[in-house]
């Protein structure tokens, strides 16, 4: 068992109409490692954080058993910092500041101690770095990839180039839509299955997640929270419990492929109750069983 | 078993992205009556059309064993006829023209044969007008009820006196949220129970729909149609099938409302597939259960 995980490591200033987080721990790859350190050990992190990284923020990594060995700190700046409003229904933000600092010149280098993990976790980076990882590391089990509309617009054939290499494409509906130019997510993922990736998941938010794999379909409901207290992170939780119960149980099968786009979705779940990453840190197996089986209650339909 | 259907009886002429179909059978209590027969008989179809209605679409009707006593001809005016035409992604659509016509006089009579009905499926008719078809009858097992925006913003005192009378409620989420104000459908759910129905259906188009009962939550996907040629009708067919269903079955548990819900989107999903209700005239018992299982494999969580 052994995942690995690449993205940005940062401090968010969170606004929700329930209340204002200042700098708080944020980023996809402190989600995703969070996220997945409750189902695989070792988590193997890389990213690159500034001279202003709170010695607390390193010891919760280390109390869920991320291996911190690909953890760069560079003492030239200043961690990635984004400041965010989010509006009342939820779904849309503003965008109130955004500073890269060290980030800017993150340039991923994998320890020789990660270079054969099962699982590679692509988080959402620019698609050159994304290639830079895979070209480091022997050829794991699955390449899990994450982007975003403004690789997608900005950098279309570099991200083409990262797609090929990809097995899992994990993106949201705006982004599905505008990679494949199809409306239909059907269309959409027929398309985008041809650009690389075997296996796409398309997260909906509020109405749940689809699930492409070579032979089928799935589809899994979202869970009906009703305080969505603030959804930063939600997609790379989702992220992160995927690659979590893979690792975990070792089975790339249809069926197992299933229950990772579930578990994903059970993480999320919890991860949207409290502000960034604060539900994270202490979950337990049971509450993650227990929201298991009631996401098989809420999607049984009974035989006829 | 018995059902009874009041709505609209109409001609519709349809544009869509791909073609036209002028002056073609419409109206809920059309497509309600015609789903409900591939599950129960006799289906009982209260309306009224004008002295243009075609012999051709009585035949139909007769075919599937409706029951026509309770369909009013007034020869003093023509049908009821709307004409509108889908954009291109088909959720958003213009009305090119709308005569109410005999409709406008609409006042339902309920035939003595019909006064016992084990279910009663309230079209979207004018509120005032629902109440009078149950004022009519014998207290029913169900009463089943849809409406629509027009009436929850233009007639909202006689919509709440309706709704007490209601077991079960199916709207779409817009409607959901003007009918309660809220805006998560599990607090918009909550809220509308207190107005009456014990059951409430939220239909969300490509995004399925979702139960919620005395006791618990069902989310059910839309089934992914890749060619949705017209969505005219979708609505009062997932009615005909979710009511036909329990009256063949005449089993009203919550797992039975389940596979009511099922069945009401199955026969959905085809009629989206031709113009008007040209699909619903030719399927097959073998079709309906076939899609039927299709949503189980869609929706099926592995157990853990």
């Amino acid at each position: 068992m052994s995942t690995l995980v690449v993205g940005s490591v940062a401090y968010d200033s969170l606004e929700t109409p329930f209340g204002k987080a200042p700098r708080i721990l944020g980023g996809s790859a402190s989600y995703i490692s969070l996220t997945a350190s409750y189902f695989t050990s070792p988590v193997r992190l890389v990213g690159v954080v500034g001279n202003d990284f709170n010695p607390e923020d390193i010891e919760l990594f280390k109390s869920k058993n991320i291996d911190l060995e690909g953890l760069q700190v560079d003492n030239s700046g200043k961690t990635f910092f984004w400041a965010g409003k989010y509006h009342f229904d939820m779904n849309s933000r503003d965008t109130l500041d955004t500073q890269l600092n060290v980030f800017e010149k993150f340039n991923p280098i994998i320890p020789n101690s990660y270079k054969e993990s099962d699982f590679v976790c692509l988080g959402n980076i620019e698609p050159g770095l994304q290639r830079k990882v895979l070209d480091q590391v022997k050829r794991p089990r699955l390449v899990i990839c994450d982007t975003m509309n403004f690789w997608i617009s900005g950098a279309k054939d570099s991200l083409m180039e990262t797609l090929k290499l990809v097995d899992v494409l994990i993106i949201n509906d705006s982004e599905a839509r505008e990679l494949s130019g199809e409306h239909h997510l059907v269309r959409a993922a027929d398309k985008i299955k041809t650009m690389g990736p075997k296996i796409l998941i398309i997260k909906k938010g509020e109405h749940g997640a689809l699930l492409f794999t070579e032979t089928g379909l799935f589809s899994v409901p979202a869970f009906p929270v009703e305080d969505i207290f603030d959804p930063t992170g939600a997609g790379d939780t989702f992220l992160g419990g995927f690659v979590g119960w893979l690792d975990r149980s070792q089975d790339i099968s249809d069926a197992n492929l299933r229950r990772a786009v579930v578990f994903g979705s059970v993480m999320a779940s919890y991860c949207v109750e409290k502000f960034g990453p604060e539900r994270l840190k202490n979950l337990t197996d049971e509450e993650i069983y227990k929201r298991y089986n009631a996401f098989m209650e809420l999607s049984n339909i009974p035989a006829v």
